[in-house]
C-alpha cells in the first residue's frame, strides 16, 4: 500500500499571525534553538522534509513570522548538523538571484547534508522585492515564469558539470580530476548566459529535489515540467482532486512519470483533546489577532487592499489577480460556496495563510488528511502548524501514531537522502 | 603585552599545489569531515578564525584546491554547529552578487554563530567569472572598488535596519516588534539601488567582521576605509612595515582608529624536527608537482601566461598586471632581490599561492612569525598550510604552545564573538 508523504512548513512564530502571542509558544523565525527542535522533532515523526518559506522584503505591518527571519539556505546547512535523515528545503527565488549562486548553494547544500536538498522554485510573491534589487519594478507574471523556467534549466545544466565520480584523486597516476568527465554547459539564452562548469561535484541526488507551487496557468505548467513536489493550496476535496489529476495530465503530456511528482497541499492542524476543545484555541488565536497584520495576509493573497471594504459585508468581487493565483481562486471559491463575510474569510486565512484548517481531535485531523489521500487528492501534506512548538508537537505525538497504526505514513526511515524517502528516482547524468 | 592573531586560511586540499598527493593528505575542498577536523584543530589552537577562499569560475587546469568546493556561507553554518568559539571567515564576490542577498547571508551565518561571521570582500580575481553571470566581460579594476565600495556601503546600512532589540516579542502590550526601531534605507547610489529594510535582526557583532585582500591603491584605499583584518601578501620584512605603516596612516587620514585594523600576512609554515627534515618536505612536494597547475598559479599571479618563457631564464620584465597587484608587486621584487629562475619563482608560488614561505624547526617558525609581529610588520598572520589535514596540525601541536610560552598568543578564548577575540569594537547603530 502507498503511504502518505509528509513535510512541515516552518515559519518561526507560526502560521496564525497572533501565534506568537500564545503563552506556549516561544522564540521567532531567528531562534535556532526552536528551529532546531522543530527540525528534530519532524525527525522523530519519520517527516520526509522540513520546509522554509522565504521572502526578499520585510516592513512594519507583515506576518510577524516574515518580519524577521533567518535565511534559508544558511539555516538549513546549520540544521543539516544537528539531524540524519530529514530532507532539508529552503525556499528560493529565480527572480532576484544567479544561477550560478544558487544552484552552488544548493549543491552545497546537498553535499553538506547528504542528500537531503531541495529548492522551492518561486518567482517572488512580493512585488516590493524589486526595490531592494535595483530594479524599478517587479517583472510581470509571464516573464518571470519564462526566466525561472530557463533559471531551472540552467541550474540542473550546472549540477551536470561534473559527471559522478569525476574527483578520482588518483595519488599514483597523479590525477585529481577526470576533466574528460568535466562539462562545460555553454548556455546562451532569453535571460542568461552562463557558461560553467559549477566549480562544485555532482550532487550526492544529483539535482536537489525541486518543489514549486505555482497554480495559475504559467505555474502549473511549470510545475508539470519540473515539479517533484507541487506545494498546492487547496480548500476543497473535489477541487484538489481535480487539480491534482490535471497537473498529472500534463506531467504525462510533458514525457514525464507523473509519479515522480508528489502533490502535496498546505494544510494547517489545530488539535484538541475535543473538538469543542480545538476550537476554543482557534477562537483564541482569532481573538488574539491584530487585525491590521490579518487583513494584511488576506489582502496580498486576493492581490488587492482590502482595508476599504466593510469587514461585516460579503467578499467583495475583485479583478483576478497576478500574485498568489492558488490562493486567490481557491479562498474566493471557498468564499462563495459558504456565503462567508469579509471578516471570516479575514480570520481564515489568517490563521494558515489561506491553507486548509483542519481543527479537531487527532482522530479528526488524521481522518481528514486520509480522506484526501485516499480519494487521489493529495499524496502527501505539507503540514502549517498554526503556533511552534506546540501546535507541531501535538501533530507528531498525536497524530503521525494514527497515521501509522493505520499503515498511511512510514514507521522509520528506510533510506538516507530525501529522494530515497519520496521514492523519486536520482536524475542520471545526461549522456553526452 | 598585546598579541598575535591568528587565522587558519583553507583551501581543502592544501595550498601547495601537489598537496593532495601526499600519503598523509587526505580528502578535498569538498570533504566536510576534513573541514570539521581542521576547524576543531584551529579551535583546539585557539585561532581568532578559520577562513575561506571563493572563486566564481573552474576548469581543468586550475589548483587542486579550487577545482570543485563547498560553498563558504553554508560550509561556515555547517561549522558554527561543530564549533563554539572560532570566527568564521568567507571569501565573498561583491561584483557577481546583490548587496541585499549576500549581506543577508552574512547576517544569518552571524546569528547562527552567535556572533562570529566574517565577510572577504573580494572583485573578483578570476576574469572567467563574468561568463558565468550572463555578462561580457570582467568590469575593470577602478569600477570594481567603486562598485564594491559601495556594495559593502549598502550591507551596511542593511545591516543597521534593525536597531539592536527592535524585536521585542511583548506579549502582554501584543507588539511583535517595534517597528519605530526599523529603518528603511533608501540608497541611491551609482551601482545599487536599495530600499530595505532588510528582513533579519541587526546581527549580534552589529556588524560581521570586514577582510579585505587588495594591495593595489584601489585596494589599500578600500581596505583603509572598511578593512578590520587586511589580508597582506608579504615576503620582505621591510615592505611589510612600510605597507602595514601606510595602511595605518591611510586609516587615520579616513577617520578611523588604525588599532581597529589587523593587518595579517599570508604565511605558509612547512615543519620538520630539524630544519634538513622541512626542506625534505618541501622537496617532496616540489617534485610530485604539476608543472602545468604551478605555473598556472604563476600566471595568474604575475597577470600574464607564461607558459612560452623559458623556465631556467630569468623571470621576464611584465607590464603592470590589474588582477593580484599585491601578488604581482611583492613576487617580482623577490624575484629581482634574489635572482630567481622563472622555475624558482614558480616552485615558490606553487607552495603558497605566492604567499611568504616558513620552512624549518618549530621554533624556527615562530622565530619567523615573533620576528615580524615585534617589528610592527604584522598583527597577526593567516596561516596557509601547504596540505592537510598533517601541515596545520604540527603547527598547531608544535608552534601554537612555543607563541603561548613566549607570551605572543592566547592559552584561552576570552570572548565568543570575533569581535571579542580581534578586540574590535562592536559597532555602534547609527544615531538617526
Amino acid at each position: 500500500m502507498s503511504q502518505m508523504h509528509l513535510g512541515v512548513f516552518v515559519l518561526g512564530t507560526g502560521h496564525h499571525v497572533s501565534a506568537w502571542k500564545l503563552p506556549d509558544s516561544w522564540g521567532n523565525a531567528e531562534d535556532l534553538s526552536l528551529l532546531q527542535h522543530v527540525a528534530k522533532t519532524a525527525e522523530r515523526g519519520k517527516f520526509d522534509l522540513i520546509f522554509f518559506a522565504d521572502a526578499l522584503n520585510t516592513g512594519p505591518n507583515v506576518h510577524p513570522s516574515m518580519m524577521v527571519r533567518l535565511e534559508p539556505l544558511t539555516l538549513l546547512s546549520a540544521l543539516a548538523m544537528t539531524t540524519s535523515h530529514i530532507g532539508l528545503a529552503a525556499t528560493a527565488s529565480a527572480t532576484y538571484s544567479e544561477p550560478y549562486n544558487l544552484a552552488r548553494l544548493f549543491a552545497s547544500l546537498d553535499h553538506i547534508s547528504g542528500g537531503r536538498a531541495a529548492w522551492n522554485v518561486v518567482t517572488g510573491a512580493f512585488p516590493e522585492a524589486a526595490l531592494n534589487f535595483s530594479r524599478d519594478h517587479h517583472p510581470p507574471h509571464a516573464q518571470r515564469y519564462a526566466s525561472a523556467t530557463e533559471f531551472v534549466q540552467v541550474a540542473k545544466g550546472l549540477w551536470d558539470s561534473w559527471d559522478d565520480g569525476a574527483i578520482v584523486m588518483d595519488k599514483r597516476e597523479g590525477r585529481f580530476a577526470d576533466t574528460s568527465r568535466m562539462h562545460v554547459l555553454d548556455h546562451k539564452g532569453e535571460f542568461y548566459t552562463v557558461k560553467g562548469p559549477l566549480n562544485i561535484s555532482r550532487p550526492p541526488q544529483g539535482h536537489p529535489v525541486i518543489i514549486q507551487a505555482g497554480a495559475s496557468d504559467a505555474g502549473r505548467a511549470l510545475a508539470a515540467s519540473i515539479a517533484e513536489i507541487v506545494f498546492a493550496v487547496q480548500q476543497d476535496l473535489n477541487a484538489a482532486k481535480a487539480f491534482r489529476a490535471d497537473l498529472r495530465e500534463l506531467a504525462s503530456q510533458s514525457g514525464r512519470n507523473p509519479d515522480h511528482m508528489k502533490v502535496m497541499p498546505g494544510v494547517s492542524p489545530i488539535i484538541g483533546e475535543t473538538e469543542a476543545d480545538a476550537k476554543a484555541k482557534l477562537a483564541m488565536l482569532v481573538e488574539m489577532m491584530d487585525p491590521k497584520s490579518a487583513l494584511k495576509v488576506l489582502s496580498e493573497r486576493l492581490g488587492q487592499d482590502l482595508s476599504d471594504y466593510p469587514l461585516d459585508g460579503p467578499v467583495p468581487d475583485l479583478p483576478p489577480s497576478s500574485m498568489m493565483q492558488g490562493h486567490a481562486v481557491t479562498l474566493t471559491a471557498m468564499a462563495k460556496a459558504k456565503n462567508m463575510t469579509l471578516r471570516e474569510l479575514r480570520d481564515y486565512a489568517a490563521a494558515a495563510m489561506g491553507h486548509r484548517l483542519l481543527v479537531g481531535t487527532p482522530e479528526m485531523v488524521a481522518d481528514g488528511l486520509e480522506e484526501w489521500f485516499v480519494a487521489g487528492a493529495a499524496d502527501g501534506f505539507n503540514v502549517m502548524p498554526s503556533w511552534f512548538p506546540g501546535a507541531f508537537d501535538d501533530f507528531v505525538d498525536h497524530v503521525v501514531p494514527i497515521l501509522q497504526k493505520r499503515g498511511l505514513f512510514r514507521t522509520d526511515y528506510t533510506g538516507r537522502t530525501l529522494r530515497d524517502h519520496l521514492g523519486l528516482p536520482r536524475p542520471a547524468a545526461p549522456t553526452r
